[in-house]
């Protein structure tokens, strides 16, 4: 088959590699009909997750067919339309058993496109089947099952849910990405007081007045505006960088939460000799995308809004083109990326 | 009167200052039975806190009796023995009518040996008396009764109530000063499985292992046993050091709490580039002293013990002595310092 495969720090190519098979009495292989590029892939490429060895095939996010089960799969059949969740869950360890798959301690985890191969290719082996794939409901576009393999249940657990954002509450995102507007969306069904975006690229800030957030800022105007008041209730950080990170630390109020979804490739300044006594709440999380099938149903009835941030589709083997494509979002307004099969 | 004065980092004497009077209709006058020396005392002298200003008597924990009060003052008359507690609250606020009186707005919050003069002193203005001050019942010997003042409360709120500790945890309490070994004695409250104190001193891990701690350890051998499970349920950061914050981060277990209770003078290094995945909730705070009622009962009833966290008791007059007793804890093993009037 074809695939993206890493080949160290910057090397990334779409290249001929063995088909997949089944190796495990729980895995299934699925055909790729949709896959996407994360913001965690460019982090791959830049470098920052040394975990991930070259001659690994990236992507983790999905939808497809199955093609094939092992004999111990008993929730997927051949022929099944599926999801599949960027977070392998043996199912059966401690922390499986708490809905905690992202911290699956039984040879699950993040896994796919980070320690075995991925889905940016023709197809893919996915492991305990039974816990890291659900069926895609027919009615559901295409664009909307993809995010639901990654994008969304990060928004809605790291972010909003860890952010603990309600009813009334000011709420800043920090990074106008794809998981970052994905939590405006998801935030909006807690009806927050106000939503503001903070970004430096100004074709994301329109992306984000598209999505629904109250207001859309570049950093200084968001701290000029908040100094009015007693600041932000929630703070959610979705910009992986050092700065964003300071952001949040001066827009956050006292008593508030800061929720940390970005993936940070470097350490960040955190300044306890002003914030020790400020009652912060500060969260780090990897999803577990146990919330996938609460969001599933949220899209299915029309209270989610979110297929506007696949604002590109190309054909699959334009893998590399696609990591170009969104790899430019910042400077021309491009989100999420699909790559699907013709 | 007679009382230690602040005159810039690295100075304090005990001078003779003008008498306290009532300022304001809710204030009241308490003379100084009985005050300590606090580790936000030494890292005000190490200029750690600029807005302390020169001039200003330190100390914020009393106990003492009432000698004059304001119009509006009805919870104390004259003649009452009260402790006096480090957090004054206005009451009105959205933050005290929150009960959050460490973030009030309405001109208390901690003040007193900060922003005004404290208690280090023969007698002390009290503002917002009727929120500020707590009626000392006689049973209570004046060694528990100082402590409530806001060593219990710190240690409850901001150690034990933010990281959530609960039966069956293991906890690690980095930094074996008072308010560290009064998280001990608190968390025992909540039977966690096993409490491990850490600190450089080996005087100091001695006294932790007399108020109750199941082990106590250099930092080296914590983290050497702890690397044997998954990490702490719970970790205190009671130290104000960022070594101790750095010690923090590496002892506590994926989807574990950090509650930082130390006073900090730096800033400290975050490593996000490991800690965004570890679901972790790293909490700051200041105290409020809400709980000092509930802390007060359970003194009472013998349920918890405390006093000898005071090692040394002195003579009101031998303050200057007393911050000197204090600073070399460390290495003598003293925890707190009490000034009683004679």
């Amino acid at each position: 088959m074809r695939a993206l495969v890493y080949h160290g720090p910057g090397q990334i190519s779409w290249d001929t590699v063995a088909d997949p098979a089944i190796e495990d009495p729980a895995d299934a292989v699925v055909r790729v009909d949709a896959t996407t590029v994360c913001g965690t892939d460019l982090h791959i490429l830049h470098g920052d997750l040394p975990e991930v060895k070259p001659g690994t095939v990236l992507g983790h996010e999905a939808v497809g067919e199955v093609l094939s089960v092992g004999r111990e799969v008993h929730s997927v059949t051949p022929g099944d339309q599926v999801i599949v969740s960027s977070v392998s869950a043996c199912g059966r360890c401690q922390f499986c058993r708490h809905s905690l798959f992202g911290q699956c301690q039984g040879g699950g985890g993040w896994i796919l496109g980070n320690l075995i191969n991925g889905t940016q290719a023709e197809f893919v082996r996915v492991p305990f089947a039974d816990h890291s794939t659900r069926r895609w409901p027919g009615a559901l576009a295409i664009e909307d099952a993809v995010l639901l393999a990654e994008v969304l249940p990060t928004a809605n657990e790291v972010g909003v849910r860890n952010g603990h954002v309600g009813p009334g509450d000011t709420v800043v995102v920090v990074g106008a990405g794809p998981v970052g507007l994905a939590a405006v969306a998801v935030a909006r069904l807690y009806s927050p007081r106000r939503i503001i975006v903070v970004d430096l690229s100004t074709a994301r800030l329109e992306a984000a007045l598209r999505v629904g957030a109250d207001a859309a800022e570049l950093p200084g105007t968001m701290i000029a505006e908040l100094s009015e008041g007693p600041g932000a209730d929630v703070v959610i950080e979705a910009s992986g960088e050092p700065e964003g990170f300071a952001l949040c630390t001066r827009s956050v109020r006292t008593g508030g939460h800061i929720a940390i979804i970005g993936t940070h490739g470097k350490p960040v300044t955190l300044h306890l000799e002003s914030l020790w006594r400020k009652n912060l709440m500060i969260s780090t999380g990897q999803v577990d995308t146990s919330s996938t099938p609460w969001l599933l149903e949220l899209v299915r009835y029309g209270r989610l809004h979110v297929s506007q941030l696949v604002t590109h589709t190309l054909a699959l083997d334009r893998m590399e083109e696609a990591y170009e494509v969104f790899a430019g979002g910042p400077t021309t307004g491009a989100l999420k990326v699909m790559l699907q099969r013709e």
